[in-house]
């Protein structure tokens, strides 16, 4: 499983700040942290910039790739700013992301083929709810593939994300479930392999102890590494999660086991 | 996930003394803390009791159900002396195991009908051994079925165990992973819904770190727990597993969710 951190996010006030006032160190360090702490891609994410956004994401990218060669995740929902930030990579990039709304479908998924690059398409309606049972969120993925494979790009250019739901939402255990189960079959649905990719910072919403979190974290992860998911979106600093995902590699022959590999932190 | 502690097993040299001498204060007070510690059935491990077989497990299991009324597996090799123990036992029992070794088909599945009792059975072969390969597993499976359902018992009282192999052995992963597998299709495979056990202490054999050993538990048992088992067999004194087993549970919806419920030990 690809570990992506979600730490270079503008709800940290200090990377906002940074972003905002184009002050690369803040940026620069948190990329830093993200390396060490076992990132292999990190998830650039700016929120909507409604001003100056392509100055200001183009500025972003550049910071975080003068220190990392890793891929970088480019997460916004202003396509000025994304075409801006595709522009500037130079490291591996993937459009993060488009849904079936009709604005994502227009202005974000056509930057897929524009520059030759991955993209991540969430299973999200075109009113950007998510599937309330488990036929919904089989027919979203196969409509979603659909308007993708309707660009001509090859299918291993889509990158689906099931979203992730917080527990404590209503129908968020059934749901979160519902992806344990499409996960496998998405093969078989679409006929084709297809890469995934999941959050799951999101099963613990709002204000809750990091180590609720962690303890959600380490039992949600193997589940999903066992469902055969490709990548995994996580605050790159819980040292616990990330130890669990090394052991799920070993226990799933994707990585050479010793006993050294499965120290925990 | 029902929680089953291994602990009680004469590889503790303060329990294979207590046995031995048939003192009760060492299972006494063992069996009190698997009770605390989280344990929802207790397995009695004897080994195979070569002296006094009847008298010394009647004497195990009588020790044992003197402070708890959880269930017990009992669990030895010896049908002398696993007869003993279904005569001497009051809280609910659980004969643990047979498999197609012709001596266990012979001497411990009768026991079953006999006594009325749940019993495990071993995916192993007429010689002891794991299967080799995934199929070679599902063809263990239907046979052990097989063996099982003449004696006319219903298949409820079977508890299949798929035998958890240590991560060291040669074929240690991909033997796990076929386990992943096969627990989901046991239905379909036998034509009814069928129970379950795998024991995790078995992941790490021989002398491991108590936190390396910890961290492949709270790995795979979201996976195995993911995939449908219904039993795990496990150190009940390593809470972080019990932990996640809890969490497990809220994620899969077979408890109410609460972030109480989610604390780490």
């Amino acid at each position: 499983m690809i570990l992506v951190a979600d730490n270079l996010h503008v709800v940290n006030p200090a990377i906002a700040d940074a972003v905002t006032r184009m002050i690369p160190e803040p940026i620069e360090q948190m990329v830093r942290q993200c390396e060490q702490a076992g990132a292999q891609a990190i998830d650039v994410n700016s929120g909507p910039l409604s001003r100056q956004p392509e100055k200001r994401f183009a500025f972003f990218v550049e910071t975080v790739q003068a220190v990392t060669r890793l891929p970088l995740l480019l997460d916004t929902t202003n396509a000025v700013a994304l075409e801006a930030g595709l522009k500037t990579s130079r490291n591996p990039a993937i459009i993060n992301g488009f849904s079936l709304e009709p604005s994502k479908i227009e202005r974000i998924l056509p930057l897929a083929e524009k520059y030759d690059t991955p993209i991540i398409g969430y299973l999200l309606d075109t009113k950007g709810r998510v599937a309330a049972t488990a036929d919904e969120m089989m027919a979203l993925a196969v409509e979603l593939f659909g308007q993708f494979a309707a660009t001509g790009l090859p299918a291993e250019r889509l990158i689906i994300d099931p979203v992730v739901a917080p527990m404590t939402w209503e129908n968020g255990i059934a749901h979160n479930q519902n992806i344990l189960a499409l996960l496998p079959c998405l093969p078989d649905l679409l006929g084709t392999p297809v890469r995934t990719i999941a959050g799951i910072s999101n099963l613990a919403s709002g204000p809750v102890a990091t180590e609720k979190k962690i303890a959600l974290e380490q039992a949600f992860l193997p589940m999903l590494a066992a469902a055969g998911l490709e990548m995994a979106l996580l605050n790159i600093d819980h040292a616990p999660t990330v130890q669990t995902a090394r052991t799920c590699a070993a226990l799933l022959g994707d990585a050479v086991f010793s006993w050294a590999a499965i120290s925990p932190a």
